[in-house]
């Protein structure tokens, strides 16, 4: 289990300062994350990777010549922000556009998407590619649904060497493609890893079993299977690999036997030596293969068997050298970097925020409110943060209590400011909902940063809002998730109980009861709506087999929003109906 | 714990074959070791270093340009035979002479010190080194009984170093000597680790407790604390080291936060934050610090902290490039190497043995029953090899009963070989405690290898020993075992159950007993001065305050001497006392 650690909410913020510091020769700090110590020469294409964090070397500790330019460092296994990533991509760019690239989560696949749009309308030229190269989420002919584990190094590198070489971003992205097409991992897991602060680890394997396809945030895998011997282990991960072979894969291929953090490189060495012979049975030539840890899950039992088909192409930015903290090969070029960056973290600062405050007595009134509101529902997550961690982790990652306590404490810090300035409801609600964005990561903020904003525009900074217009604005909020989101009702997420909510809303409010005692009643539907997801199955993102490990604990995210339906509705209560 | 492996007899040959095939163009495979892949320079020391596996990337990680030249690969926790040192130190051999380096370990001092001896006697120029960094193992004042560990990488880094620049060897070992005396370590470990094929750890630390002072093989350490934070942690570590700071050391410093498998680089990213803003507060300037993994013990929980003052010398070879399997920085001169080597491991076999056969009848029979003899306690060990392990686990590193089943092993295959060419009893002897010495590793095979040498060195190959001959030559072996490992009666050592048994056998032999009825009585002595031992605290190479630990549990070296004492007397039950 993770032992080592301070406040287990500042964890990430923790490590960084002590990354930044041991390796200051190669980093610097920006918001969001780090970027070379040394400016993006002119011309060159900057990559940025990134995602959760918990996976060291991966990602910030590959940023380097011959590498990335920078990465987003989001919290333990949790998606950066939107806010993070675009500052960072911001930090790393040149003059030559940027490409940020991730494993293919939802949570990094929304916020680096929103960054992407960030970006270019301040006139940048950002792309985004996800990475999906584990075999066992997803099957042949639905390559781009699978998850993106250990393969992420093989196309970052490929991916980063290109943009060393002065490709620009259509060839950077061409060779992103190119290893992604010929990139396959399957990974087995023999014990899971423990969150820091957390008594319990994050998930378990059973006893003297392997988990086959078992993700590095231990998303379900395909099968278990008795624990085998390292010769055994070889077979399976060869088979398994070379089984899912892309049309027109060459005879030479990349090799990465990955540890997960707490197999260690002897026990690797014991696999590899089966496994290589193997692949040499099969016709193979190895090419400069990596065995030790490239992207670990804490201290997570388990390891992966990625092959990286190679073309002249894809081999020659394989073997091109890089020097970056965690990751040194060959004699890598500094001298291919700029300046040496004065002021890394002061360059990268996010444009200033300026709140408009149209807003008149009743809107300011709401804003009020609003807070109030804000303010209770922060701390009703505190409280919970545990509960929702534990049902999350059940078929996600455990982020899910962790992302709403500080997606909400960001949201009531921004509207008690705007609401201190002025503003009205509608303001109040915007600007919540885009610190909730900025500063949560994972799915859920992106989300939740969107709902508000949604309600907030249908309330507007003026006047009382009635009854109708509160319950469509909750309709645009779900519509907004709808969009953002790509799930659809029934998909086991918060749409199940966000829809009942909603529909319970507008019938009563139609019906003509004020919108205050509707709001409670829906509340009451949307809290039995999360509790029937126990008997759904998650389709989004989930390995099919094992996504069965899910029914009878319900969706995270319905739970947390039906626990903020009821929280709103007392507020309600004690403040006299909406009255602030 | 230790998941992967084959037949975990065979863990480290498994290990070195892939370790061997995924860094070849690194390192070729020796007989017992690895050495660079490209012959060593004219005129360049050698360095050689060593000791265990388990430590991964130490030991032979780290051979490559700038580095090592070669690296001795023992079993798991186990020093390598002298042979083997002798092995690798010969293939890594130039023109200029060998320095074998270790950590300061009783079996390690034994087997590369006997190495050591063979080289020069081929004509080598051989010196050796043991590092002694660890200062919760031995208090100021004793620092030359202190264990080795993380200071391993700091002393060998500077050594080999000093060596590519081309000093000569009194230079490398000033410089050897010069980093050792400036290096300072302090250890903790959280929790134990878990040998190939064991069902429990080799050593365990109490639920949320850290074991200060604690060694890489579970060796006792000077206190248990209650977990700490990770800034307390930093606190702690960093006060032990400062608090040991050498005479006129400088405010510059090479720094390694080394972590021992399980606790992960985000933790130690952590711990390193506040640890180098207190150096720096105290005035030091931290150069090229490494936060990471470099020495570790599988999978053990736990960290330690490394500091080396340095001097402009010491500074050059902390900061100059290297190039190896697993540690990379700066452009390391691939150019100073040799040639690559055509086929390294038939480079090194060992000099072929000729067994001179000079024996009678007599002899010959006695040859027989020694091989009888051999053959039975090669049979109960395996039996006892579990046993003899937990024994050893709690004050020491558990690999007991495993280098006894080994060195048996050996010594049967060896004795029946010579028997089977018509040995007498004292070349049988010879031929299977120079096996023994070779094959088993560690501590005790060096004292077994020797005890079977001086026994059979005083039987001769003629003739049937009369009954005071054989005490006598009981009383050869015990000397042996004086002379070699240093340690006296009452130290808890085997010596407690061999000094009781020569001298009862000398006694009932004088009054005219026949040596078979003597040994039976003996044995019984023997078995009850092992028992005796339990309440005895070890000496040597341990830790004193927690050296309490190993009170109540016997010597496994006192145990496995009266096991073999017995099975020896059986032999003359079966087979009519001792005519075969």
């Amino acid at each position: 289990m993770t032992k080592l650690f301070n406040d287990p909410a500042r964890f990430t913020e923790d490590m960084l300062v002590g990354f930044l510091d041991a390796n200051a020769a190669y980093v610097a700090g920006v918001p969001g994350g780090v970027v070379r110590a040394h400016d993006t020469r002119p011309g060159k294409v900057a990559v940025v990777i990134g995602g959760g964090s918990g996976h060291y070397p991966a990602f910030c500790g590959t940023v380097g010549t011959g590498f990335a330019d920078g990465a987003v460092v989001g919290n333990i296994f949790t998606s950066p922000s939107a806010e993070e990533a675009a500052s960072v991509a911001r930090a790393a760019h040149g003059d030559a556009g940027v490409l940020l690239t991730t494993g293919n989560y939802a949570g990094d696949v929304m916020n680096f998407g929103l960054a992407v749009t960030q970006l270019r309308s301040e006139g940048i030229d950002a792309h985004y590619f996800a990475v999906t190269d584990d075999i066992a989420s997803a099957p042949t002919g639905e390559e781009a649904k699978r998850r993106g584990i250990a393969g992420d190094f093989t196309v970052f590198k490929c991916a980063s060497a290109a943009a060393e070489d002065g490709l620009d971003m259509a060839g950077v992205l061409r060779v992103a493609a190119a290893s992604n097409a010929a990139t396959r991992t399957l990974g087995v897991a023999f014990d899971g890893c423990t969150l820091p602060g957390a008594e319990t680890p994050l998930f378990t394997v059973p006893d003297k079993q392997m988990g086959v396809g078992l993700g590095i945030h231990g998303e379900p895998g395909v099968r278990d299977e008795p624990m085998p011997s390292a010769a055994d282990l070889a077979v399976t991960l060869v088979d398994g690999v070379l089984a899912d072979e892309p049309a027109g894969g060459s005879q030479r291929i990349a090799v990465i036997l990955n540890g997960l953090g707490r197999t260690k490189y002897e026990e690797l060495f014991v696999v590899w030596g089966t496994a290589s012979r193997l692949l040499r049975e099969r016709g193979f030539e190895i090419v400069e293969p990596e065995v030790g840890e490239l992207v670990t899950s804490l201290d997570m039992a388990g390891c992966s068997l990625t092959v990286m088909w190679l073309d002249d192409e894809l081999e020659k930015y394989w073997t091109a050298p890089a020097d970056t903290p965690a990751y040194r090969k060959g004699a890598a070029a500094q001298s291919d970097s700029g300046e040496r960056r004065a002021d890394a973290a002061t360059d990268a600062a996010a444009p200033a925020r300026n709140l408009a405050v149209l807003a008149d007595d009743d809107g300011r009134s709401g804003g009020r409110f609003v807070v109030k509101a804000l303010d209770a529902i922060a701390g009703m997550l505190i409280d919970a943060e545990d509960e929702l961690g534990r049902i999350d982790a059940v078929a996600g990652d455990g982020d899910h209590g962790r992302g709403m306590v500080k997606g909400s404490a960001a949201a009531k810090a921004a509207g008690t400011k705007a609401a201190e300035e002025g503003a009205g409801q509608g303001s109040v609600l915007a600007a919540a909902g885009k610190e909730w964005a900025a500063k949560a990561g994972g799915t859920s903020g992106v989300l939740w940063g969107a709902l508000l904003a949604a309600v907030g525009s249908r309330l507007g900074d003026t006047g009382r809002p009635d009854s109708s217009t509160v319950a469509a604005g909750m309709r645009d909020g779900y519509d907004a998730l709808i969009q953002l989101g790509g799930a659809s009702p029934g998909d086991k997420t918060m749409l199940d109980a966000m829809l009942p909510f909603v529909d319970e809303l507008q019938r009563r409010v139609a019906d003509g009861e004020a919108w205050q005692d509707g709001w409670r009643a829906a509340a009451d539907v949307a809290t039995q709506s999360a509790r029937d997801t126990a008997e759904m199955r998650p389709k989004v993102g989930r390995a099919r087999p094992l996504a069965e490990r899910s029914v009878g604990t319900p969706d995270a995210g319905a739970t947390s929003l039906a626990m903020i339906a009821h929280t709103v509705a007392d507020c309600f209560a004690l403040t006299g109906k909406g009255d602030a």
